[in-house]
């Protein structure tokens, strides 16, 4: 299953802090064929550093999408029955607009002039997306960490153009402990001398700052288990007492090639405002509680988190279980076994499809139920 | 209690790595009286960026030690009874010989030049500067963190020199996760171009690299409960949709402010070099296992934990505990309750005062009655 990413370009976006982008560019990728009557569109949301490439083969690199074990034919997100879209969020570097892009006022990048962006300002763009592509109801709005912020931030704001969300490994909001680890990661950039206030595009890029920022990243979406299974005190090669300050433990080259492999593909000012937009992220703001955010709602709920993910503990699921329940909705839950961190989100496969793939197939009785009657 | 940080040079110490240092400097302080039979006498080994301050007022800028809540007169290592040691560690930068002294050899300073230390390294100097002070067996010697490590050396490296010890908030060994975050603390120093292959003595230290260090060391050693509790996601001013990347939420512009604080009394080489020391501590090494490494041991052992600390978790407490009760060593155990994480050494104090009193009191009486058989 080859891909390619498409591209849109809607007039123009309003944006939570006043601002209006305009033009505004939207990449996306389709996976399965919509039905005639449009009832079987699923959209998956991606995760912080993700992109539009969620299942399938790329045609530009040939490489695998983000969630390829659980998007495809006979999968749990099955494509030989559903019709997956995935969009590049908003503030994004990988064909969605953000910092990167060029201000048509100026004719240069955004840079820090682009404008702040939060979790509903992404939801807006994918609903224009889903308007554009002619689907007036999701099936399933899904997605695991920032993704299901989003799919939580669509049950709110779309209440009638979303049947049921599955928010896997994530939150209603930030904890302190996260915003912290964002803002060192932000930090790391911010204190690299080639970020220059956001202003490198004609330059080089902060690329040792944003490959430190993702090296704490990488620590905190694996967990002690999984790192010790993978691992452990083990060296690269023998050292001898007179070791030195190269990596020799396997963890630290490990940490060292994915930070800096991550700057080839990811763009630091996205970094600091997509991180932004995820410790602002808040959704019982305005509501005066998240129980009264969730009061509009209709979709159906399933909810999951991962028993070693301690940075998107289950506490902060548990929360949006009990919010839903106080409001009598429809909601699932489920706490997996797993030793992988907040990573389990895209690694065990088989018990999500399980629930998945059920919650999916129920929905979409109920929704066939409801157009006959 | 003004105290007085003291230095005594040593003519020369043989590291580990083949190396020998000549000379050696070691900062200590002392608080209460060695008595006649000089069998009170105390050892506290201090954390990663603590210094030989642990108690009483400092004569020098009239600051309270790192432990003051512990070490003093009626308290846990109660003064008025013992004679407590705290010297600054081999590699640090609060007086004793570490990489930013003078490298006799080129009148210059060491920088990464400074030979590789390891704890054991840390520990002979101790033992050095305990033979200058005429103390032939130690009371206890206790420390939580790398201080913890510490203790654990000396009752395997002079078992004849040490009546107790007391390992707090510690591991014999650090895990992947523990290695992981102290690698991204040195690659964000080394990614500063400031740090110049450590060379930065006669120019701007790395500030920004060490200050983004120390910000990653603060969130491990705290928390989420306690962070919760500090700061929640509260707002420094009400952020309306306008916001921007300056400190907004609490818990970042304290993290900014510790990160700043502490570069203008840490060296970076020293951070670099403490670090390495306890990634490659590993007490079973050299003896095949663990419980075979405390074969030799004789002192009596009192492990402490606290149950929200998860840089240094309660099981790898239990792996001492466990190695220790095999070789039917006299041992005693206790996971205190906590919602501060690792800092719970320095903050938990009355229920460890409990513990420390009644442990080195024992101890006291059973080293009077060995004497007197």
């Amino acid at each position: 299953m080859v891909v390619e990413t498409q591209l849109v370009t809607f007039p123009s976006l309003a944006l939570d802090c006043g601002v209006t982008l305009a033009p505004v560019d939207c990449a996306y990728e389709t996976y399965g064929t919509l039905n005639e009557a449009r009832s079987n569109a699923i959209l998956v949301c991606h995760a912080f550093s993700g992109d539009a490439h969620a299942a399938g083969i790329s045609k530009e690199d040939g490489r695998p999408g983000w969630w390829s074990d659980m998007v495809g034919p006979g999968l749990a997100f099955d494509t030989d029955k559903y019709f997956v879209v995935c969009a590049n969020v908003l503030g994004g570097c990988r064909g969605t607009t953000g910092p990167g892009s060029t201000n048509p006022a100026t004719k240069a990048p955004f840079g820090m002039g682009f404008p702040v962006v939060t979790i509903g300002d992404m939801v807006r763009l994918q609903k224009l997306l889903i308007d554009h592509l002619g689907i007036a109801r999701l099936l399933c709005v899904s997605g695991g960490s920032m993704g299901g912020m989003q799919t939580l931030a669509w049950a709110v704001l779309f209440p009638e153009a979303v049947a049921s969300v599955i928010p896997i490994a994530s939150t209603s909001r930030h904890s302190a402990q996260q915003i912290a680890f964002n803002e060192v990661g932000r930090q790391s950039i911010m204190s690299d001398p080639d970020w220059r206030e956001g202003n490198y595009y004609s330059g080089p890029p902060p690329k040792r700052g944003l490959a430190v920022a993702r090296m704490v990243g990488h620590i905190t979406y694996m967990s002690d288990d999984s790192m010790k299974e993978k691992f452990g005190r083990r060296l690269r090669q023998r050292a001898e007492l007179g070791y030195d300050f190269s990596a020799e433990f396997e963890v630290e080259s490990y940490l060292r090639y994915r930070g800096s492999q991550f700057v080839d593909r990811f763009d630091a000012n996205s970094y600091l405002y997509i991180t932004k937009a995820m410790d602002y992220f808040d959704l019982a703001s305005g509501h005066g509680s998240l129980g009264a955010a969730f009061e509009k709602t209709r979709a159906r709920f399933l909810v999951i988190s991962f028993t070693s993910d301690w940075l998107y503990p289950t506490y902060q699921s548990l929360e949006i279980v009990s919010a839903l329940r106080g409001r009598n909705r429809d909601v699932a839950y489920c706490e997996l076994p797993s030793t992988y961190g907040h990573d389990a989100f895209l690694l065990e496969v088989e018990e999500q499809t399980e629930l998945v793939r059920g919650f999916l197939a129920s929905t979409f009785r109920n929704i066939g139920r409801a157009a006959s009657l």
